[in-house]
């Protein structure tokens, strides 16, 4: 088992793709019979693609959604308008195939894998679930941390290993994903301290509170905060961060994310809790950050803060919020059709055109 | 052949879709195991597609791309970057299949069909070209209206062929995409005609003029205003502004969009100038609006202006400023995934997932 320092160790080893690749995509970008620069923002994603695949533009681009499902002690202060049984159901749910990420999924030809880090359950016959329970839930962050050293370190093994396991299946393009009641309110709070931001701007509705629920969801914030960082600095440590206010499928996909990124794979972030872990990641080891697309941008308020942080600008934004990775399947033809331009639109010599006149 | 009063006449008898259709789908939408209205976008997609399709949910979704070519007289007076040959080149780049449109067709399975309305260039042995040329290229605004009202009458026909052509083939969801070097020059006019904007405020730098060029573009359209509209009222006629200072293409276009509403078919806009037909099409009978959907958001300034007086939100905001219908299909899979994600996802009853607490 690694430890917390072997682990910061390891997460600086993440190389940045190298400017050559990206030089050559730019220029052939340019000789495409298009107007220069006029695919916009599919011609910025075609470049970072190729850059992080060493200029490698061989497609199809087998794509895998990665789901990590866990469950929140801090439910039992009534932060969440569906009950806590909802993360097994809907464990269960996307088993079945009938949650919105199935469907995205097999629309996109996605290969979905459902990581169980810690539901407050037991999946004794569940076939099809990656099976990586490190507790069944995070431990209460109004009266501890939410996970000792020990879980966190387990937690964020769950998530490399995943990153090797998405490696060995091939997959060029990761879908970050998560389901669990409650963790808006991890994502808020690990926003707030990584951002600076009052709670109140990065703190919503989650999946449907009224106002008075969204006011008890930000006092529980607020108690938190203080219990663990009474005086909060910037930069946060993120490991502190992740530890005492995050959870088990948060601290998974951070795991997943570095190691990913560390595996040469371009990471697609979802919504608020999937680019919260993403945050933590990059706090960790700057380099991710190359790695790394936005699918979509979230209803969810703190998220917006989460992108600027992180300097990303979100592929769609269609008001979801709906979490599973779906924003970021969503998001997966457009990267495919930057890929596919690149590959197959005819240059401006090879067709005959004529180009611009100076 | 139909005289521009026989057009106005049929454009009246688009019926609206109805209401039923539009309640059923959003019951079923808050059935299924998402929080409520936390697919965003997606759900008022669907309801819409839904309701054109009179209920039908029937998949896949048959989708068509209609590329309608044609030149403009005005480019005479150097209002664009390109010189005028570059529109009959990128026909045969379309045909040859190594276009940009060509790509995402083939990628996202929409058929492509490809209309000469007005190209200044003979294609004689051009295979799968849709010939219809009008005229080769509209008249020179600065000097006499585009069009006359036999040419006029002639190219509005030309689309509401094609719709039924459309309609024929199956297509339940058609972009509507165009090439037609100097085309920006007489979307700007239509705009600044239709919304009352100031022509600075709705004319950009086309497929890639410099300041310079912009400002002799910026003239030649004021120029064509004082021409031809020497006092502009609000609301504009549209078929005077269409014929005066729009072009063959636009004509078609707009013709297209009429047809196809008529026929109950979806219509996904693309950029700039595809949507000024469709601005037209909605001056001249505004149920065509329930029919149309925004494929996105274009760089040109005009654009923005054209989608709040259509009341339309672009599902894509991506700094595209192609044309030739790619950002219509390149926001195809956001259309069939809402209308897979209707279909497909299981509901709270059927799943056994917990709904929200009151």
């Amino acid at each position: 088992m690694n430890t917390i320092s072997d682990w910061k160790e390891n997460a600086q080893s993440i190389a940045l793709p190298e400017d050559r690749h990206f030089a050559r995509a730019r220029k052939r970008l340019d000789s495409l019979t298009k107007p220069l620069g006029s695919l916009g923002e599919l011609e910025s994603i075609a470049a970072q693609v190729l850059a992080i695949r060493a200029g490698s533009a061989q497609l199809p681009l087998k794509k895998g959604v990665y789901v990590f499902a866990a469950d929140h002690g801090v439910t039992q202060a009534g932060v969440s308008a569906y009950p806590k049984e909802v993360t097994a159901q809907m464990v269960l749910n996307f088993l079945r195939g009938g949650a919105a990420i199935n469907v995205l999924s097999r629309l996109h030809h996605a290969e979905l894998t459902v990581i169980d880090v810690g539901v407050d359950a037991e999946f004794a016959d569940a076939p099809g679930l990656y099976p990586a329970k490190v507790r069944r839930a995070s431990r209460n962050m109004l009266r501890e941390a939410a996970m000792t050293q020990e879980e966190l370190a387990a937690a964020l093994q769950v998530g490399v290993d995943l990153s090797e396991f998405a490696h060995r299946k091939g997959h060029h393009l990761i879908a970050v994903g998560e389901m669990g009641i409650g963790n808006t309110t991890a994502a808020s709070a690990i926003t707030s301290l990584l951002t600076g931001q009052a709670v109140a701007n990065v703190t919503g509705r989650g999946a449907g509170l009224d106002e008075t629920g969204r006011n008890r969801k930000l006092n529980v914030i607020r108690k938190s905060l203080r219990l663990h960082f009474p005086e909060p600095t910037l930069p946060a440590d993120p490991i502190e961060v992740l530890r005492r206010v995050g959870g088990l499928e948060i601290a998974a996909m951070t795991g997943f994310i570095l190691g990913a990124a560390r595996q040469g794979i371009a990471i697609l972030c979802d919504g608020f809790i999937s680019t919260s872990a993403a945050a933590l990641a990059f706090a960790i080891a700057p380099n991710v950050k190359s790695y790394l697309l936005a699918g979509h941008r979230s209803q969810e308020p703190g998220h917006h803060h989460l992108l600027r942080y992180l300097g990303l600008r979100p592929i769609l934004n269609l008001d979801m919020r709906l979490g599973e990775g779906t924003g970021a399947v969503l998001a997966m033809p457009i990267i495919e059709a930057a890929l596919r331009l690149y590959s197959e639109m005819a240059t401006f010599a090879s067709a005959g055109v004529s180009e611009a006149e100076a």
